[in-house]
């Protein structure tokens, strides 16, 4: 049994949540407000971000990649034909940089702005960050957000799944990433049929129904965000 | 043999050249001024960031992170007690966690603007950002410089080596962190007896030779750079 300290709306810790309940994990959530700098917290994880998770009374596993890799190295082979990661090297190599594209990259450019001005600053005190949105951050997010998801509509033009043919942790990756930001109404679907087709897919996973079940007080979800057939 | 695309003073860079000469790798070097933005560098990797390594005619491998993993997964198990990952998952979550905290946390706030403003803003083009450096940048550097000079200094002496009792990426990844901002004289050592201790038997490692033959015109290192007994 896992303990998953997470955010609902923190892409990375979506991410984890849906690679534990695709590896089958049993886990539990404990939401954390990493703006308080709950000094437990931080002895759990000195960068004091989420997700940490913790297995029975193990140590600290501290990051999106780090919980990924160790879920590989404990499960994978276990796992078989729901397995994240491929065998071969050069695949693996693949599906690690699409992983840090959309755990990352995406996250500084994209998700990351858009939550953190739009979510948590709701529910920051004053004191800490909290307040109204900074539109010239939201402006620059929106722009990113076109150029990601041309990239992304490439990828799975070019491919099944984005890092190959077959699904792996950087499609986890990146369709978590965009839920979050797919909550607000932020991402231009119509711009990109191929991304939104796959994720179509993507949504209608088991894995995935507990995000869609979320919600932000005084922020509504995008009409089609639940919606399997958007 | 890999062809290795680098920066002499990239940060992450240098860790893949010491991990690439532990892993007793032959590789040649290409510098890769990436503000350039070279096409065929852009198709190779997408993001337009050094390190990449390609090994013989396979396909790019794209950042630190991920060509330590693909030695890791390639090379592991045949370097025996040159290895640089532990076998258990939960020692493997710790050498991960702090190459992150190196390669990632340590570059954005404290290697990656030294090494911008320092050094390679005198090789960019006006126009790509080229110039003077930004002294506002260099004190919030120097700052977070000492914050990370302690809990490096807390982890060596509570541990033999960063991450446990064994050498390991981490180690690798904080010391070539550590040796670009070095170059520079802007690691205040006298701050902190066991990190200075644990750098001098990092920095007397056949691997780290040849980044203390490093030179940029135009900025001299700083007295005690290559010298193994500082």
């Amino acid at each position: 049994m896992f303990t998953l300290y997470h955010h609902p709306f923190c892409p990375t810790s979506r991410f984890v949540r849906v690679a534990l309940a695709e590896y089958e994990a049993r886990f539990e959530l404990v939401v954390e407000q990493t703006w308080a700098g709950r000094e437990a917290f931080l002895r759990l994880n000195p960068a004091g971000e989420v997700p940490v998770a913790i297995e029975n009374d193990g140590p600290a596993l501290c990051g999106a990649t780090v919980i990924m890799e160790y879920l590989e190295d404990t499960r994978g082979y276990a796992a078989g034909k729901h397995r994240m990661m491929p065998d071969n090297p050069n695949a693996r190599a693949e599906v690690r940089r699409l992983c840090e594209w959309f755990l990352l990259k995406f996250r500084d450019e994209v998700s990351g702005p858009f939550v953190s001005e739009r979510i948590f600053k709701l529910e920051m005190p004053a004191g800490a960050g909290g307040g109204a949105p900074d539109s010239a951050s939201l402006r620059t997010a929106r722009a990113n957000m076109r150029h990601h998801l041309r990239y992304l509509g490439y990828l799975v033009s070019e491919r099944d799944w984005i890092a190959g043919d077959q699904i792996s942790f950087a499609d986890l990756a990146a369709a978590t990433a965009l839920s979050a930001v797919d909550y607000l109404g932020e991402v231009p679907w119509h711009e990109d049929g191929a991304a939104r087709a796959w994720y179509a897919r993507m949504k209608s996973r088991p894995s995935f129904r507990p995000l869609l079940a979320e919600s932000v007080r005084g922020v509504r979800a995008a009409t089609h965000y639940a919606n399997l057939d958007f």
